[in-house]
């Protein structure tokens, strides 16, 4: 076979009992590195800074689960109460992440993006961000990375910000994304309601500035979401009859009260 | 709506500004606990010692990325290079973790504890081994959790039982495997070639000695394997023309070269 | 590359302008065989004869859709309000038609035919009937094949029967599934309630005795349900807000009223 | 709960023994409808004349398999090397019609449309081809549509035309397309290789000039392949061991030899 139709991967090379992952012997990040300081040297080629293995891991947390009511979590359900195998359920959900479920953090990093070519170009942070916010208004758009049907303020964004503020991780798309949560705060009238800065345009910002190409920003949240969709499928096999007609709505919650991390942990 | 149509779910509980998995809440979570250790929790319910937490993210990292032959990898890939989104060469990725492909995990951890039950009936782990193997012959299986394509010591094995051991988490799976492993190692000339244990076996003992179900064993193999399901998809689409027939054979590896963590992550 | 490496495939071959399916050329088959029947050569090796064509036809016809509130219709909505591409919610879809739903014909086609060895080991139709009714009981399972959620009678397993009967194609299967029906029927009191025979059993019967391998029992259901999925998808896109939750109960019927087919159908 | 929480479907209703779809009932579709007819009737919603309905039926069976080499076929197959079951071979091959892989179809319908708007806005056919044309060139595109790998002239596509005209069904799509493929013809210099119409653009004119939406030409193409997924997942099961790496250029056709239609069917 002629040279020219080889070709190139520069992930992993594996020869026998030998695994590098981007030169690194697997075997030895076993226990030294986390699963999330891991996955970010696969995806981006090095390893992270302590700071940034410690925000990354926070950003995987953050979208851990989400409760029955996603779309995602009820294509995981709806096949697993067929009976089929979890995989099956995992791989549903993974397609309910479209456009306006997840596909919101990639679309905010090319608004932050087009924010900063704006800075580029000579305007100031605000000027910016009021041109982007007015924008969106025009074409009768949420900006996004805002707005949530739930949460008027939502904890994992903010937590998220908080982080990326101690880490001194905090970078131009996540001040300029502060800056449009501010513009979008004083045009609250024209929105008809309010609209936060939600956990999708934080991991937008906080990724972007960690230099994430658009499309693993929307793979990160693939990640982080993947443990929530095998307990949904899990529990729904466990718990409930086969074949029911699942409500997103008719659901309690019956599991442990809140509770606080014990101190060790904090 | 009468009370008996709800239905319950014990894994995360959702009220404005306030998301609760397992109880604790998330924001509180992240930064605090590595993903591994927030993933251990949602599955399992409770926080994991800080030992466990070791170990399951040392797990997570054993399978992180084969290089560019499983086919897994290939399904993934192939998806990729008609242009379709990220996450469709993720879920179907996702699909090729056939019994055969990851889908060993599961049948060890049955295979495991059917041995373990004739230990509880009086069989020495001696016995109970030299039983598991004599039926593998009999049934002419290769016994799940041994063997490997490429590795004749699978160095990922090694590691997670050196971990296991160092961390006091050792326990009757996987004292019981390595007991098979050398029954095994007896009886090469009856399996014609050795029969190393492999990662899938070394998960297998290690998840089940934590406790985990047979379905989340295999569950775990899916949280690992992701980002290099997500690595290879990009890679194809930034490096390689649409619509290429993907050989799995004529690639050559041009990533970086053999190197070893900093000391400070020993 | 050496010879002993290369790999064979029997179903279609390709060379410049000519397309062969099991030999016969694509075009020429445009026009000349319907879908069924052209589905069919390639499945089967073999052209159907034009009363098997026509019975295929109909078996594919028979699951074409069963409403919004089956797992596989759920799953494909909630992928598609997301704002996914169509293809997502079919995949979603088809990962729904596990052990329980599609799945039956498998389970039904091999149900059959321990009956038919029965049969072969000298039992009389009758007899092998109430065997595998009785080891059901036993079991404690229902027979599969049988019930429905809604349906006493089933009025696509009555036509599929009746086509067999009017087309000559009514075979051992189906002879002994009718007779499973009746004893059922006399032991409606062991079962608590009617157990008709469904859609699933009819296709599971029907197809046997058209020499259908048991995986592709259930592939038949595949391509059958195919058109459901892809009308649900697209119509939650054309008349549902996105990122809607779907509920299977509160949905109202909106569409054309009863009407007969034009008698030059008939 | 209230009126105004419930959503509508317009295409099937389902009530006990009795199933209508678009109004008619399931049973007496069956044996009267082939399943191109039947599918036809779901997706738009009225019965189609004689003519659409062998037309429709010809362009579902256009696409039934293309052979070992597509991208959809290699991720149906390693799918299937893992012990996976059928559905999930089936799943994977569905997602890889990416907008490379089928999704021409959507495209070029579009591309059509567009010069469409420009006849309504009083250019010529001629001159409408001739600028859609310019305008690729322009763009750096190959138009949508157009060229094959293997084929310089598609027996597809050639059939499809000949039909629509037989038929009485050729439109201004068709003409359009036909009046697209002599401009390019006259500058195949510019392009640097022929560039024949393939089957994805004489499938999206022919059923562009049926009414679909652009979405639904897609999804035509979805039914009409998904025989040949499944005999390339069911054959890979039947015919290859597990786990092999699947090369798509080692590999001979072993099937029937070249074949024509018994005079009945022509």
């Amino acid at each position: 076979m002629s040279k020219d139709t080889r070709w190139q991967t520069a992930l992993t090379s594996i020869a026998p009992n030998k695994i590098l992952v981007r030169g690194y012997p697997l075997d030895e990040m076993m226990g030294r590195l986390t699963f999330g300081e891991a996955a970010y040297l696969l995806l981006m080629g090095e390893l992270p800074s302590p700071a940034i293995g410690r925000m990354f891991d926070a950003i995987l947390v953050s979208s851990l689960d989400h409760g029955v009511t996603p779309p995602s979590t009820l294509a995981a359900r709806n096949v697993a109460t067929t009976g089929a195998p979890l995989k099956d359920s995992v791989s549903a959900g993974v397609l309910a992440f479209g456009p306006h479920h997840g596909g919101d953090i990639e679309s905010c990093m090319r608004y932050l993006d087009s924010g900063l070519s704006l800075m580029r170009s000579g305007r100031t942070l605000q000027q910016a961000a009021e041109t982007l916010v007015e924008e969106s208004i025009r074409a009768n758009d949420i900006p996004p990375g805002f707005g949530h049907r739930i949460h008027s303020k939502d904890p994992r964004a903010a937590r998220l910000f908080q982080m990326a503020l101690e880490l001194e991780l905090e970078g131009e798309h996540v001040r300029l994304l502060r800056a449009i949560e501010q513009v979008i705060g004083s045009k609250s009238a024209i929105f008809g309601r309010p609209l936060p800065v939600n956990v999708d345009g934080a991991i937008a910002a906080v990724t972007a500035d960690l230099g994430f190409a658009y499309e693993l920003g929307n793979a990160v949240f693939l990640i982080s979401r993947l443990p929530g969709l095998i307990a949904h499928a899990h529990e729904e096999r466990m718990r409930q009859p086969a074949m029911r007609q699942i409500d997103p709505k008719d659901h309690d919650y019956d599991g442990a009260r809140e509770r606080r991390l014990p101190e060790r942990r904090k």
